[in-house]
């Protein structure tokens, strides 16, 4: 995220903390006209609806889904999340009654990278402290569900493992939400016969455990469980599956999620009800908020602004052919993200000379917002284009990519939210309503559930990435076999490579083509229900950089932190 | 905790359940004259009062505060939160504003051994699934403070160690509120260059961190980041102390824990305000709620009934000897709470043949009372014995305690809170009120600041656990010599041995005297502000048993736990 878009800034934490902010209660009974019986407040800024609200709104008819994502993400920032949150105000300022669906933010990297993930500028939503730390605990309860599995498999195989598990091939790991490089590969058990059976184990940060998948995709607490109870951990030395329920542990992993399964409401920095709910990582996982918050919100507004990860080959595709494939959602729109800065990268410039006009940089890098256009509309889409201004943008570039947009039908909008709020995206949010009731968004899942596992991945690579073809060294052609000889061929795929390229290279910026996609591992997330197609080096640990943003963060004797964001 | 005390009970979570609970913001209006934009509410039931509401009650006069201990722990139970609770319920009775100050439950254990932390029966806590479960999130916030400084190190010495770390004499541990053997002891950084340096390390339950010692006794936020800043984590190779300030990392886990330092609110069955706040393990460190908790609470109420763990050897010496030294706290009266079972498993009982009369067994076991009484008085405080009363009990038994405590100028009660709530327990809250209005209790440190460590260990050992001396091997006695001559002479010791026994060995029941406390280890918490000598086998991370009360616990479709408790 970029610290600042324009000159002078107040820092996101100051803009935050010196906000007005409306007591949940209130805001809750007045816009969504929740009674404060139905909410679990957490503190006076933050509340939990109740699940039992949550069912009673399921025959309700549903609002418009607006999904906002981006061109190849740029060390130059695009904005996305500030988009969202702009929007959503902006439809406000015209008189639509309308809600934000965002992921929550992992704890362990705020004390990384400086910068928070609930937006920023005057596109926030607020109490940004709290929702970039502890926020009501769901991330704490997901990794202890997650460990509490971890602990009953080690447990299990000290009692006498009657289940037979071969602790080589224990595939689940442990979690923790804090950026630890040194627990991503560890020997556990040490010590003696009281401690268990030395094995190869690790550490993952919590985001990218498969119970934030399940959670974000479980329809409710039913479904929830069912889940998890498929999670599958081991095997044994003949290879076959090891469960959480063979262990018993779905049970009381639900009983340690059941509380924050029920979606938290916050508010935009203007007042816009939000829901800031689940968050797993948009390489191993889909990377957006729950369906219980995106189908809860639909209830209860008439436009629901959701973001999904990373730009829009792997956050869109994995939003449809995922999210919205389990449940039956389909967007109105999508709100493709772009920035004249970024472009300007996608087209050679560097980082340090994007200040200064360059038009030959632009047009060149205007390949990838033009391929995410039309990935967009092979998803049935119908996408707009939202220029995210920087002071330094000169009116030249601007008319260039809206040219370059135009040419191609789509509608593009300089929108200014981040330094103006909702006021500054109201061109934006007319053109997505236009683009929304026009009704020629007719969502298409890329591909059918019937389709062969190994087809899936070959066709995301094709459709979307315009690779040439995929790549698989034997043994993953064999495992991705095994999984469709053992019935699981009907899952959506989950392609995990990196966010920087359309390729597996993180250098190659643009458009490129015919490339081909290297899988070098795939992975079975039963629970959640898709097969990971690993392409690249995937990071689920990370490290904490040479000098840590933890090291200038504090807390002044009025109890007000510093340093944070 | 004893599963029932009578027959045919209704489950502790049941009990909880189905009780009718104020919500709390109407709770601490009514009671204690909060306001409600003093609290931070937590749901309906639970509360965070604001630091700044803590600040500004400073000058108010103070309550009495009334310390619950027990004898030494058998298999059979005690009860003491249970009596902790129900006594504040019958001061209640009696007309007075009493309120309890607890310790918050970890909650790994509770998926472990079945039976939650909260009192039982008629005397509890609630909500009491949510106090045992996540609750405000406190031990997750002090998880992440702790390992965010454990991150912190391995990080520095990955990027160059300018420090000049000894990755050897690494002593921070990390932590999980799981209880998970197999992290007891691990290698870490395996995998490569990326992933650091290899060394060995572990996980200990994180009711064992040093983090949460501190965090119980800071008297504020200031306090609390100073005390965090002098945490000693390593050494170098020369066997210089490395800090957390060192890190630069004292800032951030202050931030991490700003707002659980803030006392949570609940209350009783019978709508007694209660503090539950922190949760420090009674071995290796000092094994009560937090400081803030306990002098909030003498500010609200005239009665504030609080509990120490384990026996009055270990809970009571040490609430004395660290919590009142460094505050200036004193009780004004300790119960101390026996069960006519658990003396006559002290007189050689066994625990199948509890529910038959034995008073020879009752005779012989009495020792055990009667020496904690002994020490009580040496503190210089006034005991009283609480008789919690079981069903199988018999009159001629009831008769034998109060006769001998009669003998020693004792008073003893029956007290009946578990099956009764607070009207059970009228009789013993009488009692101490007698008691602690007498004036009689002028608490006396066991030893003064200025006795050398060795001294204070020696002290301990003879004064209470009744030992004939101490024994120390070289190594052991030249750290503690070292401590001594790094100018940690002042600070109180803190000692960990078995909970079962005045020995080392944990069989040794009743009142045994004479024999060597063999000091195995001394360590500096010199955040905490103590030194703990580690005599005996201590635990620091439990595993879980053969069957696991987790594979028991379950979610009904209405979303009610089962199991748990």
């Amino acid at each position: 995220m970029p610290a600042s878009q324009h000159a002078a800034p107040k820092s996101d934490i100051a803009i935050s903390q010196d906000a007005p902010k409306r007591p949940i209660v209130d805001l809750a009974r007045e816009k969504l006209g929740i009674a404060a019986d139905d909410l679990e407040p957490y503190g006076r800024y933050k509340a939990k609806l109740s699940l039992d609200l949550v069912d009673s709104l399921k025959d309700r008819p549903q609002g418009r889904l607006i999904l906002v994502s981006a061109i190849t993400p740029t060390p130059a920032g695009e904005g996305k999340t500030t988009t969202t949150v702009g929007l959503a105000d902006a439809l406000v300022h015209l008189g639509e009654k309308a809600m934000v669906c965002l992921r929550e933010p992992s704890l362990g990297p705020s004390f990384g990278q400086k910068g928070g993930a609930a937006g920023g500028g005057y596109a926030q939503v607020v109490p940004m402290e709290d929702i970039n730390l502890h926020f009501t605990g769901d991330f704490h309860a997901i990794g202890a569900a997650h460990n509490l599995l971890a602990a009953m498999i080690d447990n299990h195989i000290y009692w006498g493992n009657a289940l037979g598990i071969d602790s080589r091939r224990v595939t689940w790991r442990r979690v923790v939400d804090m950026n630890d490089r040194a627990l991503r590969d560890i020997v556990c058990s040490l010590g003696g016969a009281a401690n268990g059976f030395p094995r190869e184990a690790g550490f993952d940060i919590t985001v990218a455990s498969e119970v934030m998948a399940i959670f974000c995709l479980a329809r409710d607490l039913a479904d929830l469980k069912a889940r998890l109870g498929e999670i599958i951990v081991a095997s044994t030395r003949d290879r076959a599956p090891i469960r959480a329920r063979d262990l018993g542990a779905a049970g009381a992993m639900t009983a340690l999620l059941k509380e924050a399964l029920a979606p938290n409401l916050v508010q935009t920095l203007e007042g816009t009800p939000a829901f800031v709910h689940g968050g797993p990582f948009a390489n191993i996982a889909h990377g957006c908020n729950s369906v219980i918050a995106t189908t809860t919100a639909l209830k209860l507004a008439d436009w629901v602004v959701t973001e999904a990860g990373f730009g829009a080959d792997l956050g869109a595709e994995k939003f449809v052919d995922i999210k919205c494939r389990m449940t039956g959602l389909a967007p109105d729109c999508v709100v493709l993200v772009a920035t004249v800065r970024a472009l300007k990268m996608h087209g050679g410039a560097k980082k340090e000379d994007l200040r200064h006009e360059n038009l030959a940089a632009l047009e060149e890098g205007l390949s990838n917002l033009r391929r995410h256009v039309e990935n967009v509309q092979k998803l049935g889409l119908v996408p707009v284009v939202a220029i995210n201004r920087f002071s330094a943008d000169t009116p030249a570039e601007v008319a260039l990519v809206r040219d370059a947009c135009a040419a191609l039908g789509v509608t593009a909008v300089v929108a200014d939210h981040w330094a103006e709020g909702g006021k500054g995206a109201v061109d934006l949010a007319r053109a997505v309503v236009a683009a929304a009731e026009s009704g020629r968004s007719r969502m298409t899942l890329l591909y059918p559930d019937d389709m062969p596992l190994i087809e899936k991945i070959r066709t995301v690579a094709r459709e979307i990435y315009r690779a040439k073809d995929i790549a698989l060294d034997a043994p993953v052609a064999e495992q991705l076999a095994a999984y469709q000889a053992a019935g699981f061929g009907r899952l959506p795929v989950c392609i995990a490579k990196t966010q920087y390229s359309f390729t597996t290279n993180h250098e190659i910026k643009g458009a490129p083509a015919d490339h081909i996609v290297h899988v070098r591992e795939v992975r079975l997330a039963a629970g959640a229900g898709f097969v990971v197609a690993i392409c690249g080096d995937i990071m689920t640990m990370p490290g904490l950089p040479r000098l840590p943003a933890a090291v200038g963060i504090d807390v002044g004797p009025d109890g007000r932190l510093t340093g944070l964001f």
